[in-house]
């Protein structure tokens, strides 16, 4: 099999390495920054790496296109001029729609793997990426040939990710509400929170808790691709937005009403949704154990090796420090009862306070 | 000098402890729970437990009302019928204008220790609990005497604390802005995206990212403390709902106006208003760092050994794994160039791909 590789991004590249490190293809690529392409020849990521897009497709009996948002639309017209009719055209993009509406030839399957995307460019490129990594294809029900879908859908399993079909729509539906969604929410409370401490600066009001610390970490992320992600699915970005505005008016209202028990009973469905949310993303039942602790250097370490070295995971993790970072508490999630007791006892053999709240 | 202490929890035990260990005051304790009673004498946090409110009261010079909110403003009135007319009286509570405007007697003091208080109970009640924690008081310009406010200031500062004055209704707005409100949209965001991922449990579409976790994190936060909460400051969390709905509105129509250039400002100007709150709050430019790493055990103790064994502190962290937690990105913030440069350079020697967003 030839796969072509169409920008030599982290994605483009990991892409690349996965498919020569598990052998499953001879891979093309291309690149149009020039210094990109010499990066990967030097990488050794493609055994290839052309100077031209047509130089890179020909042959190949599948295509990625792991280009910003913004260009894979023109891109994918592109190489569907020059790629044969037997070969399946896919791209990385985080959102589907358009894409799919402006390409109805049956040889493009739109695709979206979920994998890490922090560190970009080739440099920090591996073959690993992708292992278990999530990766959603968006086949058209009228055009899609199943021959075509079959190949990409195994290639993407051997690469060691695992392949799910889901409409178009639906795919920026639930983007627009897991990711895109809390994005904004970021953005706006950040600006709010700024504009309601101004002035409070030289006082010690300006502590901020760990409940803003999380609502806003995701504050004006990378804008080149988030302004690509906003504008290609705002169609369900303000669906999303519509709906959360509504139950905010609905939770403001509540809360006027200072009615102690309907408000408690509305707080506690809340901490329900939420479980639910992270035993449906991790597959298990996450349980949550809270450690106070002195924020000196060295405390996260001495938690993660008792838990590492006992075999318990930490699926997720947040240090709230203290104004003066003194002290803090760490909250922590590990899968399962089994793993939650074992952790609760491992840090109490710290001699660090532990509760599961 | 002669301290009550009226509640016998978390903040209440770590106040007696405070006071006993560095010698500022003789501690009498009384709580209305015959069985923390008990605790607290077998944990020695006080010089004397009584078994009433008046014998904790006789004579006492401050005394702490350290009770649930909801129950603070009756416990206040009682207290101050007992106590002579130098006495100070001051809570511990997290919202200010309900119990400032119900109690007008000038031996009264507000008070909000901002300090961890997750792992409730005596028995985790330390001496230190309060080191460095900033501390609002709520003083009423016409009415608290000078003699009185200068003796809580000068106890809390011994206590280690960093007391600051505040008015009630400034406090609550500034508490509904960084705490409240945060906690309201985590629980709304909750909810929706559980609504929109219904039905999908069964796919691989169900993996929640890494801004869904941060958004969500508090949802359903302890019920009892946070009932009274939205109950004491229902008003000015209700006015940052409206302004955050405004705010949203806007952002809403932004995105569906799908001007990329438009949107990439206001994006940028959320990531300056984020930092502006970080540097705020820990009093130095935090620097953000992204870390790719494989999600095996050891793995954030290897990252957290590194720098703290150069000196290196993280004041926030997130670790965010992929959908079937093989492997991810941490995110760390720690304070000052520097710093970031020596952690940016510990962590590359460790193999693992490392950024500065």
């Amino acid at each position: 099999m030839r796969v072509a590789v169409v920008g030599l991004g982290l994605i483009g590249g990991s892409l690349a390495l996965a498919c020569r490190e598990r052998e499953l293809a001879a891979v093309a690529g291309y690149d149009r920054d020039r210094e990109v392409r010499a990066a990967a020849s030097v990488r050794g990521a493609c055994n290839t790496v052309h100077d031209t897009l047509a130089a890179a497709l020909d042959g190949a009996d599948a295509v990625f296109l792991a280009a910003p948002v913004g260009a894979l639309g023109q891109l994918a017209e592109e190489a569907l001029a020059l790629v044969g009719p037997e070969c399946v055209v896919t791209d990385v993009g985080s959102t589907k729609r358009a894409i799919c509406e402006r390409i109805s030839d049956p040889r493009f399957i739109g695709g979206h793997p979920l994998a890490g995307a922090e560190t970009a460019g080739i440099e920090h490129a591996r073959a690993d990426l992708f292992d278990g990594a999530a990766w959603y294809l968006t086949p058209q029900a009228e055009a899609t040939t199943g021959v075509l879908y079959e190949r990409l859908h195994r290639l993407l399993a051997a690469l060691g990710a695992r392949p799910g079909a889901l409409d178009a729509v639906e795919h920026d539906r639930i983007m627009a509400a897991i990711s895109h969604m809390p994005h904004v929410v970021a953005n706006v409370i950040a600006a709010q929170v700024a504009d309601a401490l101004a002035g409070e600066g030289r006082t010690p009001l300006a502590a901020i808790g760990p409940s803003l610390r999380d609502a806003t970490r995701v504050a004006g992320s990378n804008s080149a691709i988030w302004g690509d992600i906003y504008v290609a699915n705002s169609a369900a970005i303000v669906a999303a937005l519509g709906r959360l505005e509504s139950a905010l008016a609905q939770a403001r209202e509540l809360i006027a009403g200072e009615n102690r028990e309907a408000i408690i009973d509305w707080n506690d469905a809340a901490r329900d949704r939420r479980a639910e949310l992270l035993d449906t993303a991790i597959g298990g039942a996450t349980q949550e154990l809270r450690v106070s602790v002195p924020n000196r250097p060295g405390v996260v370490a001495e938690i993660a090796l008792a838990l590492g070295s006992a075999g318990v995971n930490i699926v997720d993790m947040v240090l709230s420090p203290s104004l003066d970072g003194s002290q803090g508490t760490v909250a922590l999630w590990v899968v399962g009862d089994d793993a939650a007791v074992r952790a609760e006892g491992l840090i109490a053999q710290l001699a660090l306070p532990v509760a599961r709240p």
